[in-house]
């Protein structure tokens, strides 16, 4: 499907925790943002889509999460598609809104990803992802990590009762820990992977650390599951984000200043595949790519999903920045930095800008849309105008269990 | 927009308590029952839309529902997109499954619906839905309702620490005594709607219920909510109902038998309007039946979210299938029963087939395909041409939250 969708406008909250701001008040204030951005008013949105993966279990707001929001700008009447897909809820609903511009069904969508992960009930936070997983299907998963870390001396697994961490970090260490034997891939580059990522989060007034780390710094803070330590753990927090999409007869219509095309948006789910074939990740890049008419080397500027370190050189992998097994050098080499020849996650990536799970591919669409527009201050790419967002969510057997990857173009 | 999206199959699950199958499973039956029904095979999907509520709460299952389904039966790599709208999250993955094709975007589409309520956790299943309002403004309507109720001399608000009900009924049973001092609305006739749904229901092979009640049963069965008995409310309930929709020249290419039209379907949220005001009800009935260009005379038979007996009646008035307040008259006079002549919940409704949350959406397209093509057995209403599903989900201020209409055409 070839694509002609275009961001009118973006808005998002600072991202962190904010035990002061509701679920409703948070999301709401995205959208304004975005609704201002893009010169419209409230009332011109003709359809609605809003991505939250945990607020059922966190607020008690299983369902209807879009439509109370919306309710608290007194926005109604108009359809409210609440999507789900776990830690790419945010880039499902901006896929289905561009879906939507392209086939003609609309004219104006809002895409809104939002999450409230901080709650005074401290468990209730920690617990939401359980449910990112088939739930049968990871006890499995987690009793065999459990053998080979115990076998190769790892900790995970070894976690105490108090210990609080999600187990993707578990599966995310025994890939780390994979990808190091099988490449060569050192600690000390996951650890500058956190360290670039927190130099670029203390550029950026909305991320949730704003320290900018030494790799030193990262490999000497506490160990949460081998060899990851802390700041190569994506955190969880509170935020949302918001893209206003529009047709270009809508555009034109609103003197839109500098909008920015999608020029491609692709969303899969993971299957059974053998380990050494390509997964999720590759298949929709290779699309998105495809749909787009471009290349790798092409995009300028990159914001990708870093729930860990190792998260973001596998990435670089299977977007095809580098070879396979290449990610380590490839940060190593300072490519990915800013100032480099292709910056990743200039925003701070999801270790530092933030990670409120349903937010969060919503926010990469926000970086890059400002990217492309050339406002984004100290840590403008010069001179980018093509910008691809990936964005992960759950796993299903050894695949993650939604990719979506986008191409946006100034 | 004009629709042109096709039905080529249907399938659903029997509706009711089944302890013995898990949520992976039920969702899988209803998928597989679809395919077969289409002649298509599972590797011919090419995108998913799955409806569920409340599967996180129930079964801790609250990411990636679908995908977990669908990866149970070997189906991956294409986009899925759960989508959620409380009771209405069914019809809301139909709405956007037909989009999907009116917009050229995809050939043959997946709806599927299905939630798995029952627990041996008894208090999960009973609190899941306490999310399907917004849970703030909750607090204040019910303290309301509470005091009407009190100062009226009903129950609501009288319940024991021990009863265990839906608030839906709550609300429910205020709305049914404002019908009754406003329009003359009898609890016979509200026992009425009961008595004839439980009697499609006995006709039903897949219904919860299969017991023909008289009026005077339904009168006599314990208070839920005055005025509302036990059969005046729709049970919780496990199911699955899964509905194929492919485009017209994939119609043909595929050969699909008597194929079912969707001819329009509109989806639209609450909002704040006064109590006088036409709501989601009225304006999305009037949007599709403009869409298909028929008027409420020319329906043959209707599948309408009958959650409470008076929610039935309510349904009849914002359909137009009879003026403001006189629903009560419309199901006295049989107009409404098989053989009638506007036979409305054919299959026994959210009643007496059951309303596992998610699925019901899907379960009315279901029982819609099923009698235009002519094959619903007992129940089948002769010469069915032109059949309607109106379908509702969660509380927003005083209107529901989300309201889907669509029209089928044989």
């Amino acid at each position: 499907m070839r694509q002609n969708a275009l961001i009118a406008g973006v808005g998002m909250t600072h991202f962190g925790k904010h035990l002061e701001i509701g679920f409703k008040a948070i999301g709401a204030e995205a959208v304004q943002r975005a609704v201002e951005d893009a010169g419209i008013r409230l009332q011109d949105i003709e359809v609605a889509y809003v991505g939250n993966a945990a607020a059922g279990l966190v607020t008690g707001q299983e369902c209807i999460r879009g439509q109370v929001i919306l309710r608290s700008l007194g926005v109604g009447k108009i359809p409210v598609v609440n999507v789900e897909n776990a830690c790419a809820s945010g880039s499902t609903a901006f896929h289905q809104a561009a879906a939507m511009v392209t086939a003609g069904a609309n004219d104006i969508v809002l895409a809104l990803g939002v999450e409230k992960l901080y709650s005074e009930d401290r468990k209730k936070s920690f617990s939401a992802f359980s449910g990112a997983v088939d739930v049968e299907f990871m006890q499995a998963i987690m009793e065999s990590l459990q053998k080979s870390a115990a076998a190769s001396g790892g900790s995970a697994g070894a976690a105490g009762a108090g210990e609080k961490r999600s187990m993707f970090m578990d599966i995310y260490a025994a890939v780390a820990r994979a990808h190091m034997q099988r490449y060569g891939t050192t600690v000390e580059q996951f650890a500058m992977v956190s360290a670039k990522n927190s130099f670029h989060g203390s550029l950026n007034p909305r991320a949730q650390f704003r320290e900018a780390l030494t790799v030193e710094q990262v490999l000497a803070a506490p160990m949460i599951a081998e060899p990851l330590t802390r700041p190569m753990c994506s955190p969880i927090g509170d935020g949302a984000a918001a893209a206003i999409l529009v047709s270009p007869a809508k555009a034109r219509q609103l003197g839109i200043n500098k909008p920015v095309r999608v020029v491609s948006t692709v969303l899969v789910s993971g299957w059974d595949h053998a380990p050494d074939e390509d997964g999720a990740g590759e298949v929709s890049s290779r699309q998105a790519y495809e749909e787009a008419g471009v290349g790798p080397s092409d995009i300028h500027v990159v914001e990708l999903h870093d729930a860990s370190a190792p998260g973001e050189i596998l990435a670089y992998e299977y977007l095809g920045l580098c070879p396979k097994g290449g990610g380590g050098r490839l940060v190593q080499d300072g490519v990915t930095k800013l100032g480099g020849r292709q910056p990743v996650n200039t925003s701070g990536g999801l270790l530092r800008k933030g990670h409120p799970v349903g937010a969060t591919g919503v926010a990469q669409i926000v970086e890059l849309t400002e990217q492309l527009q050339e406002r984004s201050g100290s840590r403008q790419v010069q001179g980018a105008k093509l910008g691809l967002a990936q964005n992960g969510g759950g796993n299903i057997g050894i695949d993650v269990a939604a990719m979506c990857v986008s191409i946006l173009q100034a």
